[in-house]
Formats: structure tokens, C-alpha cells, sequence
């Protein structure tokens, strides 16, 4: 029997799209809100600002070790909202798919976006599905926006980093990265290489709940990785970050692939870290609280906010050196995420 | 000098990326939400229940009379908030661009976006940017999320449909659809054929003031086109519908291009046309409602609801016989938003 593939048709608005979402959307992704398939979703208010992020996923493979582009779709926006401090509600979900992908890989990803969900407790509460023509896109390109509340005090940017604050990351450097890049080269390396796609909004709401005012800045190094997300800090904030070098915790496994290929990890993407950036008396209870997660349990206070000059930021190297790190130059890794 | 295009560079969240956002995203859509340009956006909230929805946008070609995937990107998705009643609050803005894409298009579009945005007083406030490889998308794709405000006492759905009801069309139908089929297709026909894109919130807020409770349910009928729709709205009421076929307001140049490639006008898209379904005893004061508006200047009463089957929908044809409408099979016309 020839294998079942998305078709034109499933994108009409017609019959064949009422298939697919009956057949697959509602049936992993089923709740009241999301059910009544209108036009827009009708969702209770709660008291706060609103936060309002939107990302498209368009990692190349769409399945990898540790998770696949529908994981990282839910856990990336679920992720940008807790940056800001906020508390997430509910996500869209807007689908590209390629005439002719296998119905097999569709499914698997959205009950995978349907785990993701339920683990992270944000439901998914109004999606679109598009198909363009074989050879106009590849297999599936996913959009996942999002929704969150934020108490009216809490204001978190990277323009609130202070001098003296320290600078803490929540665990390991270029998981997700190099396990992207290995899988596409088509290395293969010993070891426990798999992304660290997560959803981060726990940690986030232990963290200002526990030590309210003393988070000044969260972000999540995704693209351009470490080194990039520094530099937005530092630049946004008018102040230096100084790093040293021997605290960045990498894994020996992730540590021999950069070097393997010739990549930097602070470059290097992550799905399921953040950086926070925390009043100075604050530092060592942020790190036990992080610790005390299981998607901070690896955290590290890798540096702190200066009054050097305005966006620079530097390393400490083991021999007593310091360089200048910059943000991404160029695009070493396509279609990370 | 070679033309400048996009490069797989301006996707990697480093340097480029921020050109391209100073360059050209700040350029055209800067408001003090999206300066800050953190991983979400932060909005002031307003009193009611939240309306969230997405659409991605994918249609062949870019630029076509009447509009582009800019404005139909700004107004589809302001339209979708307005269908429940909602007050669009602000936008998210996710683009797959392919690489090679000439910059002076997405420039163009850009810009359209911008003042689609101006037009509607609603605004763009968080991105996102991706680049594909050269073969892996079609220039440009974009998705647009929305938030919207509704009053808790405001509940307009499908399923809120009453026997008796009036259903009123804003203006002509399938002037969209024809449009894109007809540039797709290299036929050059006389007449004004052009989209009808344009955002329809504030004719839902009128209908809403003036009328109060009156409007049961509202649709805009785009992919499926008004048959599709209204399957859709007699099926969720459990009622039937019923049209009579010389109401239907049809531009003559769409007919004769209907006619030419044997299409019909109710399963065309619409981008700027709604339906609304309306109690029986307001229905001439919604239609003068509609009428006293630049985007519903055209609008008709094309039938009612009625008690029959449940989920039927009927025309009635001039020399007195019925015919069953239903919703669309197939895809007449891919990529049509």
C-alpha cells in the first residue's frame, strides 16, 4: 500500500483540511477552547501585563536526539515568555507542510507537540495549516506563538542588568547545537550528545517567586548562542560582562565535537538554558534554586556585570589573559532551530 | 551591481539578523514594544477575555492587484480577531525567507505591512526571522498571531446561530480568489478585478455598538469561500441555512472570469468580506449598519436560517428549484493566502 502523504487538498480549508484536524490535531492536541475551531480562540484574562512572542521552527532534521522540531517549537515559545518574566498561557500553532510529507512523521510530531504541552501545561489553543507544493518548502515548517501574564512589578530586560550583578547560566554550554551539527554532518561521536530542548517557565517562576526583585535580566541563548545573548546584555544595559573562562561548563562529549569541527560552544545554540543575570547579594540563592530544578541542576555563575565599557564583552582565560568576546559573525549552523 | 538579496546569514540571530531588524523591520514597524526587541513582548492589558489567533501566509504570487502578502498577512489576521468580536489589540510577525529572496521585495513588503498596520491602528510588536536554503521555501512566507480584547458579555460563534436569523454578506463575493487564479493562470481579462483585502474591525465594532447581542455569529469566509463557511456555521448551530441565488452579490468581471475557468464564485476565497448572522428583527438595521461603512458599502441580505436539517445549507435558484451547497471538496486553488 503506497504510504499516506499530506496533499494539496489538506490546505483547501475544505473537507480534507477538517480531516486532518479532526484525525490528528484534535485528537492529540483536544481541549474546550481549542475544539471550538473558530476564527480565533476566546481565552479567561488574568490580572497582569500580557506578554506576546512568535517563532518559526525550521530545524533541519526534524527529529534528532533529545527531540524534534515539534519539542523544540513548544519549549522555544514557552521559553521566550519566561524570559520576560511571565507566566505562560497558551500557544498558536501554525503549520507550513510540503506536498507529499509522510503522514507518519506529521503525526509523530504533533503527538510529540502534544507531550510537550501536557508536560509543560500550556495548551495549544488555535492553529493554522498551510501546504505549499513539493518542492516550495521542506517537509514541515512550524510557527508556535505564545501568550503569557506577567505581574505588573516584575520587570525583566536586558536593560536592567546592574553593575555588580552576577551573571548565572543554567547549566550546560551547546547541547542542542552541536547535536544539530553533528547529525547533519553525519558525524558520529561517542558519548551522550542529544539536544537540551526544555521548557524553562518552572524554574523562571521559583526563581522570582523565591528571591522577588533581584532578577534583573533572563534570556535564553538560542541562535548565536552564549556569546550573542552577552552581548545584547551588555549593549542594552550600557555596562561590560566579564567571564571566566575555566566556570562555562561544557560537556567533555560536547567539548571534543566543537573541537572536532572547528566551533566555539559560546556560539553554540541552546533550547533549554538560560542565562540570569542577579543582584550580586542574591547570586548564591539563585544558583541553589536553580540547583534545585532538574533543568538547573547543572547551573554555574559564569561571570558578572561591570562598569567597564558599554557592550564589551570579555573572557578570563586559565593563564591570566582576557579576550574580547563578540557577538555571531556569519551563520555557522543553518537551520538550528 | 549585483542585486542585493537574502542571504542565509540574516536568519542566524547574529550580526545580520540585526541589520536586517535595524535596517529594515525597525525602519518600517517601530513602536516602543518592538524597540526593545526582547524575546517577548510586553502589553499593557485591557479589561475583557482575550482573543488569540494565527494564520501563515503563503500565496503565489507575492504582489497582485489589489494588494500582497503584507497587507493579506495584516488584515487576515486582524479579520480573524474581529469574527469573535474582539478588539485587535497587537500582531506578531514571523517570516521564512528563502535565500536569494531580493531584498528590494521584502522591502516592499515590509512596507506594506507597515502601512496596513497605520491603517488599522494595530501594531506589529514581537518577530521572528528565519532563512531557508535556495529551494527549501518559496521567497517568502509569513505568519501573522494576534491578541485581541472582548467584552465577557460579547459571545459570537458559529454554534450561536438561531433559526430565523438573518445572514448578511459585507460585499461581493470571490473577488480575491478570482484575482490570485486569474494572474496565476497568465489570463489577462477586462474590469476592475482586484483583492478585496482589507480589515473589517471596525465594521464589527459598529455592528457591535449599535446593535448590541443582535449578531450571533460572524465569519470571514477566505480559503472554502462562503459556501464553505456557512457549511461550517449550519453544522455547528445544527440548524439549516438558506440563500437565494439573486442575491448573491457577484462583480460582473468575476463572473465572466468564473464562467471562463469553470469555477464557482461561493467556493472562492474572500480577504476582505464577512458574514454575520443576525436576529431576525435587527437585520435591516445591521445591513444599514454595514452599508454606512466604506467596507461593507455593497453589503446584502443573502438568506436565513431556518429550522431543516440539521447542517444543510440550500440555494435557491431564480426559476423557483433548491439545490444542496456543500463545503469544498478538493483544492481549485492552492496558495490563495
Amino acid at each position: 500500500m503506497a504510504e499516506k502523504t499530506i496533499l494539496l487538498d489538506h490546505g483547501s480549508g475544505g473537507l480534507a483540511s477538517q480531516e486532518l484536524i479532526g484525525n490528528l490535531f484534535l485528537k492529540y492536541l483536544d481541549n474546550p477552547t481549542l475544539h471550538s475551531l473558530e476564527d480565533s480562540a476566546i481565552i479567561e484574562n488574568q490580572k497582569g501585563n500580557l506578554a506576546f512572542t512568535t517563532d518559526s521552527y525550521v530545524v533541519d532534521p526534524l527529529f534528532f536526539p533529545g527531540g524534534d522540531i515539534g519539542k523544540l517549537a513548544v519549549h522555544g515559545t514557552i521559553n521566550d515568555l519566561a524570559m520576560r518574566g511571565a507566566k505562560p498561557l497558551c500557544l498558536s500553532l501554525g503549520l507550513i507542510l510540503e506536498e507529499g510529507l509522510p503522514f507518519d512523521d506529521l503525526e509523530r510530531i504533533i503527538q510529540s507537540i502534544s507531550e510537550a504541552c501536557k508536560e509543560a501545561d500550556v495548551p495549544v489553543v488555535t492553529g493554522d495549516t498551510k501546504v505549499v507544493p513539493k518542492g516550495k518548502g521542506d517537509k514541515i515548517f512550524i510557527n508556535t506563538s505564545g501568550i503569557g501574564v506577567v505581574d505588573t512589578d516584575v520587570v525583566i530586560s536586558s536593560a536592567k542588568a546592574e553593575e555588580g550583578d552576577a551573571i548565572l547560566l543554567s547549566g550546560t554550554l551547546g547541547d542542542h547545537g552541536i547535536t544539530i551539527m553533528t547529525r547533519r554532518a553525519g558525524v558520529a561521536l561517542e558519548g551522550d550528545l542529544k539536544s537540551d530542548t526544555r521548557s524553562l517557565h518552572r524554574l523562571v517562576a521559583k526563581l522570582l517567586q523565591e528571591i522577588p526583585g533581584a532578577v534583573h535580566t533572563l534570556r535564553d541563548p538560542t541562535r548565536g548562542g552564549v556569546a550573542t545573548s552577552l552581548n545584547e546584555i551588555a549593549a542594552s544595559s550600557g555596562l561590560s560582562i566579564e567571564l571566566r573562562d575555566e566556570d562555562l561548563p561544557i560537556r567533555p562529549s560536547v567539548r571534543a565535537a566543537c573541537e572536532m569541527l572547528g566551533l566555539e560552544p559560546m556560539y553554540l545554540a541552546n533550547e533549554g538554558k538560560c542565562l540570569a543575570v542577579v543582584a550580586a547579594d542574591k547570586a548564591e540563592q539563585a544558583l541553589e534554586i536553580m540547583r534545585s530544578t532538574s533543568e538547573g541542576a547543572e547551573a554555574v555563575i559564569i561571570g558578572r556585570v561591570t562598569a567597564g565599557k558599554a557592550g564589551r564583552v570579555t573572557i578570563n582565560t586559565p593563564v591570566g589573559g582576557s579576550r574580547v568576546v563578540t557577538p555571531l559573525h556569519g551563520e555557522p549552523l543553518p537551520r538550528i532551530c
